[in-house]
């Protein structure tokens, strides 16, 4: 069970396994041979070589995704309001670099799942050749601290040219992106959250970079009046910082949703430049946002608008030709019992699944039930667990007919709970059997009292399964006639 | 009748049964038991506990709605505009606070539905629990007098405080969030106005509470000259309260929609922090907007849509294969027909019900014409009533080949209303049998001469009858022969 | 050919039938009549009583609509802008409203159409009622010209009450709406060009109507410096009528697109208000427009969708499974030709025709390839005929194989154009008939050499047409034998 | 293998061809003929006509298309910036004039494919009717150099109405427009990325284009001060044209956005009238590029929101009916290995695919497994690929039950990857064989043990096969009883 536990985890979350049980055989069974036999069977690890659904790897990889976010929002934020005296950050910031460096190391002894075959690569070569052919110098140059190393070489000069480079390390924030599409499939937590939570995520730090950068043209323009923050505060570097921020952030935000007030705006060409991208890139961010919105509205009100249009054309047709108002109430109140034991059935999902997991879920939920009915008793259980295995549950609601006088039915139906008059049916009965067994019409009509629910029978499984099991079939034949010709002695 | 009347309502909206119908069977009905045979049957409510679904109970949650609207909307506008002298309004709002006060102490007698189950839970202890670990520290704190209270103990002080404690009352906007939800699936009301009212109440309410706040923030802040509204009119607080909440609306719609004029804009950075929240909000709000909004159009445009794919398909499907212009016309008509019968027939919606349903619309529908067919003269009702639940109603557009010479009909046709030319057949008389029953191509092609409805039958049904009903069987065939050797006898 | 002609037209745009040919039967044809039998047969109009599908009726509806834009512009423009004086103007709006006097006698004596059961209803007082429970009070509201009515009694007061009564005139809007949803449904009309232009009015009479009315506001002010106009053009009741209409219309648009460049906005309590309202509206109006534009973009790109992910499937599933280059080429290539193909076949729209027009559709195209064909050779044209119904057109790309060694084939083809190579097939000649005749395995593989187009036929249908007809089946048979014992002699 | 891949790039991208392989068989396999026999065969092209699919001539189209984008670019930027001195680019410019005269001639001897039937059409003077009667006036008047011919006969005057002539040079861009349809149909390209830069490309364009026209509108008016830019720059006609060019743009954007700062707006009606017209415009593109974007999330979403959709249903009904934890988690295995498996199944496009394609598929992956499998030791190759094309490929999870004791299995299982435990299974064995021949009921449970890949065998097919080739069914048959009765023997 908890091995079991364990593989669901890493099917559905691709983060498995504890160091203890990380035998060999794992991965043959987490790594998708492709179709056919031709395939790569060698995929233990070598030495020395991590498996990246190592738990222990995983907890590193998201330790580096919190930094990332550290120096993703620090990293602009550095660039445009603090000066250079902060050293406690300074140094933090290079123990932070020091991770990534690590990681970069790391990332030599790390397997990796070739995209096309779902085969795990395990060869030393392999993986530093993909490495260095991607990611590596991009890793490296975000990761390099240029300032430091440029300090110790000559004196200061041009302090932005290398802030400009620490700009890099927004690089790694293809982390973050990762991580969002890895909990996207978790199915520990719920899709639409983690959806709005990347959306807003995105939102707030394209704000949050945008007002920075704005700020640092400002800051950096020669006539302090003919910034667009200048114009309004002239003394706009004397403020407090929190003002400054808080001016750039509202700047930010009333162009990103397109607000534009107007109150602070653009006042020279290189301002009007970073405007027109930023905004370009809104056009783009809006429709994304509104997209999605959109995406998750529809798929909400799937299933209530589905049961609305149902409800209106059954009205509609029955309205225009005219039907007595007792087959319209069942009509309704059949569609809307459909629609409330929607979430009891699940019939959709069920159909998706294969026949032994479906036989093992209708015999833990209807054998109780059946074992007890008349016409089956004394029949074996591998006979009886085969037509568990046909059943179907059904609910009815009250008044509506289940089988017509006359009608040959094609199905019996026991009754699991509820009622069903005239026949005068309890619960745990079963009817429609003499119609298919003796293929008479029925002699009275079934109709609910109150909403029941059914197991419905196929018949033609039922004679397959008489014709099969000939000694099954026999006890069941006499059960039936036993029940037609001494009704009163079995009741 | 009466009960399935209100089994009916009940199912759909949740809302049933006054109190003298209220038996104990009832809720064994209403309630769904989960699938197989081990649930739960003891629903009979405990004395002392209310049964959320009566009808008394669901007043008092409509009356209570009502003050929450009062009070949600009164709330806001209360902190920012009004000052304390208002007694009249101060009585009201502790008399709507004793309504709530009661509906707590309410809350631990009315049994729950188990979200899980569907089973209705009336343990006193069960109940008791749920609540007060749920939401009952909201409910009181948004019901105690707080400023009524201290104001007995102390003497006035920092009023705006216990101004935002009141805040705590939106916190029962929650009905109004599942009044709505209820109302969605409600199916005595239209499900897009419901939408469309749920949708300009939010964005209302939102504009409402943003223009109140912000003008709080305006009115506390020191420099009145230094604020959004005072940089406009500098001696605002003088102004009447029409023009001040008029401005504030206007401020906050402008922002909403994005419009953003900029004649009335942050000042100050309180103001500024505020802007942001409100339009990152917003942003959300737009979206959710247009998210509905286009999920309504696809829904309405559907229909008319693809009967213009369809009609565009078949007319480009004929010039590219130059068919003959007397083709293409019954190619048009058929869909079109087709598309202009669909609230007659809703055959997708009839599909879904179970047969029984069916069967009962057919014979409603159906019986009166078939039993002067004379082929059918004389066979019992029973029989007469299996071959109308098989049959089936269509639309011929006029010119329409219904079946061909030389073609063996595999069906057999009843025209209801139309005429069929040279075959001349007239309303209420059958076509099609001889290639049914005796296996001959048709010796001449039926057309329709003008629009025809037609009931059509499968032969292999009508076989199906013959043979199960022997004695009916032979009344059908001779009949048959009847009219196939002596027709002139008949007519 | 011509009445089928009229009566689609009539199906499709509810419009049709010149004077000569309405006789009686045309209403039973183009009205539906409800399912089953007992529905209203009279439907042959009374004296004095106007069809609605007339198409001199049809002429002055669309005349009058005409009159309604008009008006509809004209209306809030003379509100705003236009003084007392304009004599003509005053005549002509006269005249247009005598029009529509006429029109409202004139529905008196119209039959219309019961949306329940689709039946004509021509009884004078049932019209009456409708009418005037419906529709009578706002139509005669919006004719009688309140304003001449008073000027003849009192001396003219408060010009301005009256022209808010004129307003009115825009009831008659919603016979413009209700052509457009005429012409969504007329298949004379490209669907897409008639919702364009539908938005685009919507959105220009929007426009237009806020910016007279806000004029309108600015124009009653008691301060004129104190409007939206007045404060940026202080003298602005002197400016000429261009310049204040533009400024309108600016002002209108620049707060429908949400631009809101804040030049123009708001000056006091009256315009605010107004404002509101305005944005509150364009809110839901742009949801709409992009509901509507994404409606669209999805419909359009569907196919070419669709194709995109077929091949990008496809092309994964090659490469994970490591599929050599000629299978992986021949399935992209049968992708690519289904995809052409599409618009030629048109399957889907097919399917959905009765089988009768399908079969003419069948003969149409295929028999005269089929009839050359040496396996069906001198057999009866009724059984060439249902075979030739019962065959399929495919398309097959080159090197693409059409029947495999060993395989027995269960279909037939026939060689309509392209080559077949190894079987050495030529166009007319039919292939894979000994498998299905004498259930052997196919010699050889049959492969495409060049893009061939086939006619497919099922083996069970050839088999069960020679069963029926057993004159032809022998020659069928013996054509066999003789293809295949004798080849050279044939060929 | 080269002409087949060829062909496929001809059908895909419609571009095609070198001049060697331009033999005339292509025509006719390229062009569909339409349906039936009755096409016309006469495709082979005319002496000095040119095949639009020809390398070369698409080689001239490309090279078109670059031109256009130029002169797209450069002439409203033209029109509003350049000053008449500069002649380097006025010889350009008619150096590309010469170009596009060129092509028109050109276009005289093209011939033209038939939107209706796909035929290609070489006759001259239908090709010049078709070219005439559409966009050669347009083609011509975007081409003559105006200016000059003028400037040649008077002297110059009213240069801004040349300049305007050369607007109808962006006639042309209508290249452009059907390069991104032909681009987003080849399967070479990304659909999302031809997409995305079409949209951007668009965007870029209206708001260069707005920037100039505006900008020209500025220039031109007669008070330099009343104009949108001259309100904020007074001397703006001696700013730089950067300075110019950006601002021009910087009021687009903010225009294009509805950011709407307000800094820059029209001043005078005749920009007012501008301004109406561009935001209407892009009221039309925002909608337009939020309904691509909303269809690009819908696509991208849609599989991961299924995957989900289904777990949650999943969960849902395991929790409500109770169901044991260890069937909910095989329920659960099931449904995320499904979906990781879906890359590798491909089943919904392998179903599109015809017979004999799927069976090479087959053959290809599942042979070598198939043929050292007991039970088809020794049959004939012929059966055995029979058989294999029958085989579908599964994929279990661990611990889940392929076979049910008791129950009797319709499917053979032939087990690739993974182990089956209770029944030791190793990679290369089948099981459920004697369920299947022998119609007996399984007398142990199969189930997992790992993630197993498996092929399916459905049981009819082998009988089915066993009863036509009688002699490998008796090897079959021999081989099973081999096993049954001898197990240790073979093992």
């Amino acid at each position: 069970m908890s091995f079991s536990n364990n593989l669901l985890r890493c099917l559905c979350i691709e983060d498995c396994q504890t160091g203890k049980s990380t035998h060999s055989g794992f991965f043959s069974s987490d790594l998708l041979p492709s179709l056919g036999a031709n395939y790569n069977r060698s995929v233990a690890l070598r030495k020395y070589i991590i498996n990246p659904f190592d738990r222990r790897y995983r907890a590193w990889e998201m330790f580096l995704v919190i930094l990332v976010i550290y120096s993703a929002w620090i990293s602009p934020f550095d660039l445009a309001f603090l000066d250079k005296k902060e050293g406690a950050l300074r140094i933090f910031d290079n123990i932070v670099n020091g991770f990534f460096a690590i990681d970069i190391v790391l990332t030599f002894f790390v397997a990796y799942l070739d995209s096309q075959t779902y085969a795990l690569v395990d060869d030393h070569k392999k993986i530093a050749v993909r490495y260095m052919s991607t990611w590596f110098i991009l890793d490296v140059s975000s990761t390099v601290p240029f300032r430091s190393i440029i300090l110790l070489c000559t004196h200061r000069k041009s302090e932005i040219g290398y802030k400009i480079l620490g700009m890099l390390r927004l690089w790694r924030l293809r982390r973050v992106s990762s991580l969002f599409a890895r909990l996207e499939k978790d199915i520990r937590f719920n899709y639409f959250w983690i959806r709005c939570t990347k959306l807003v995520w995105v939102t707030l730090f394209a704000v949050h970079c945008a007002g920075c950068f704005n700020y640092l043209i400002a800051d950096r323009y020669p006539d302090p009046n003919k910034t667009w923050i200048g114009a309004v505060y002239p003394n706009f570097k004397s403020e407090s910082m929190w003002v400054r921020y808080v001016t750039s952030l509202y700047w930010s935000i009333v162009t990103l949703t397109t607000t534009g007030y107007g109150d602070l705006h653009a006042e020279n060409t290189r301002e009007m430049v970073f405007a027109i991208c930023y905004m370009l890139f809104n056009l783009g961010l809006t429709a994304y946002l509104i997209g999605n919105m959109t995406n998750l509205v529809v798929h909400w009100t799937g299933n209530t608008r589905d049961f609305r249009d149902k409800v209106t054309a059954a009205s509609e047709f029955a309205k225009r030709n005219h039907l007595p108002a007792q087959i319209r109430e069942q009509i309704l109140s059949h569609i809307c019992l459909d629609y409330k034991t929607r979430g009891l059935k699940q019939q959709d999902t069920l159909n998706c699944l294969p026949k032994a997991i479906r036989a093992s879920i209708s015999r833990h939920l209807f054998y109780p039930v059946v074992q007890n009915v008349h016409l089956f008793c004394g029949i074996s259980h591998e006979c009886l667990f085969q037509l568990v295995s046909e059943m179907e549950a059904e609910y009815f609601p009250p008044k509506e007919v289940v089988i017509l006088q006359n009608e040959i039915p094609t199905n019996l139906y026991i009754l699991v709970t509820g009622a069903v008059i005239i026949g005068k049916v309890v619960s745990g009965e079963m009817f429609g059997e003499s119609g298919v067994l003796y293929n008479t019409p029925q002699s009275f009509t079934f109709q609910t009292s109150e909403i029941s629910q059914m197991l419905r029978l196929d018949g033609s499984a039922l004679l397959r399964t008489i014709h099969t099991n000939t000694q099954d079939g026999f006890i069941i034949m006499s059960n039936f006639y036993k029940v037609l010709f001494f009704p009163c002695m079995n009741y």
